[in-house]
């Protein structure tokens, strides 16, 4: 099964276009886990266990896992063990280098961790990214349009009449032969997220920028969805995972992931019908 | 003492320019060290000691090291360690992301790790960048024309009459309050690499290409220098390293390593006088 028919059948077994995001930061965790072994894969564990049935995804930053070094390596392994073969694991890894150094990237995220999807940075080019576009059933999420401040210094560039942004989608969907290519799209940027699924269909889209940055839940929904409602992979981090910081924060994380999704739910429902 | 001047400081007490890149593939490593607790680790050690007179820097790819998980991260740190201090360290990670995690990531390779300098991808812009130019002794070396094949795919869109890595140069020199940008600029592209050196004339570049990947020596030297013959340097990975797989491997290096300064040398007093 392809990388597209995966996500859509886990978002309809789950009723869910939500992904968490596991940016699990060992200086924020609950006082409880502190004693634990490694107390960042307790802390996702139980995560994952309260949240796996209403959620899609589950995306994991790579950057808060090599800051803890060996320990943050044993933590991300083991955390996506944890994740149930349903729900669709992404490397927030924004990859991306020569042939022969991507190929290692790859190979670690996709071929033994065994993500199902990894991010990648495409400012290399094409040979920068086939190494991550080996198996139709896994997914390289291209970085289109960002949701942090710095997106407009270069992503919004003219070339010719088009976005630079516009640019990089237009030439990787040249290399998606498999249908394994992806984008990252920034909720707090509708036009533009707008204009990808126009470019893009029925490319399954990960969009960040919900909850802690500021982006709406309407936007990413109404835009980001292929005519039918799905392909959209809203991701929300911190005001999940952090949602309590007390013995109770996986039920409150559960509680805040279900507000979310009847939130995405509720404009799913009011723009496309099922 | 700001990063340009320890690499000065550097390059002039090794009298050389030559950056070995330790790509370490633990497939490729020699027989003897098969047996070693840690081959990775014991094969940059041996490298290390064999070569630390005769180049200004060593450059840590972090594929081949996230490559091998816990083991690798371990010998990548140890081999951190026995990098003599007068030579410059650079973690090739090409890293860049939102604020947050940018400085997840920042912290572990020049807080905690302790590398000089880190090489980074500008495409999400200035707040990706910014965690990564804390500290003025530690350098930056963003993306500019990398040489690689798929370099072309979109380090040469015309922003309107330039290039867009030019646009990039232009922009991130103006983040450079600290002194501590670099740049990577492939020694694949003559013209591009005199380009950039126009534009940032006592700004450090990293110059990959040579050897392996066919770049020469002559256009690394003429077009990557300052001025005064110094402040370009430049990379061999797999021709030094893997120059023999047998028992001899680091005298094999070193041999290498001489034979390249020597001919880098040779171009430095030809085009530069001391």
């Amino acid at each position: 099964m392809n990388f597209p028919a995966r996500l859509l059948q886990s978002q309809k077994k789950s009723n869910s276009l939500l992904c968490i995001g596991l940016d699990t930061d060992v200086a924020k965790l609950p006082e409880v886990l502190r004693s634990h072994e490694n107390p960042q894969y307790e802390f996702n564990r139980r995560i994952i266990e309260a949240t796996s049935d209403i959620v899609c995804a589950y995306k994991i930053n790579s950057a808060f896992y090599e800051a803890e070094a060996e320990r943050g390596w044993r933590a991300l392994r083991e955390t996506l063990r944890g994740i149930p073969p349903f729900n669709i694991s992404i490397a927030d890894a924004k990859r991306g280098d020569i042939g022969n150094s991507s190929e290692r990237y790859a190979r670690i995220f996709l071929n033994e961790l065994k993500f199902d999807a990894v991010t990648v940075n495409a400012y290399m080019g094409k040979d920068s990214i086939a190494p991550f576009l080996q198996s139709s059933e896994q997914c390289a999420f291209i970085l289109a349009v960002t949701s942090n401040p710095g997106a407009k210094d270069f992503q919004y560039l003219k070339v010719g009449r088009k976005f630079l942004y516009e640019k990089i989608i237009e030439t990787a969907l040249k290399w998606n032969a498999k249908k394994n290519i992806g984008f990252v799209a920034g909720a707090t940027k509708p036009n533009e997220l707008r204009s990808i699924r126009k470019k893009a269909p029925s490319t399954p889209l990960l969009i960040p920028g919900i909850g802690a940055q500021g982006g709406s839940i309407e936007t990413a929904v109404r835009f980001g969805c292929n005519n039918k409602g799905y392909l959209a992979i809203i991701n929300a981090s911190r005001s999940i995972i952090y949602a309590s910081n007390g013995g109770n924060f996986a039920e409150a994380a559960r509680a805040e992931a279900i507000k979310l999704r009847e939130e995405i739910n509720y404009w799913r429902g009011r723009f496309f019908k099922h």
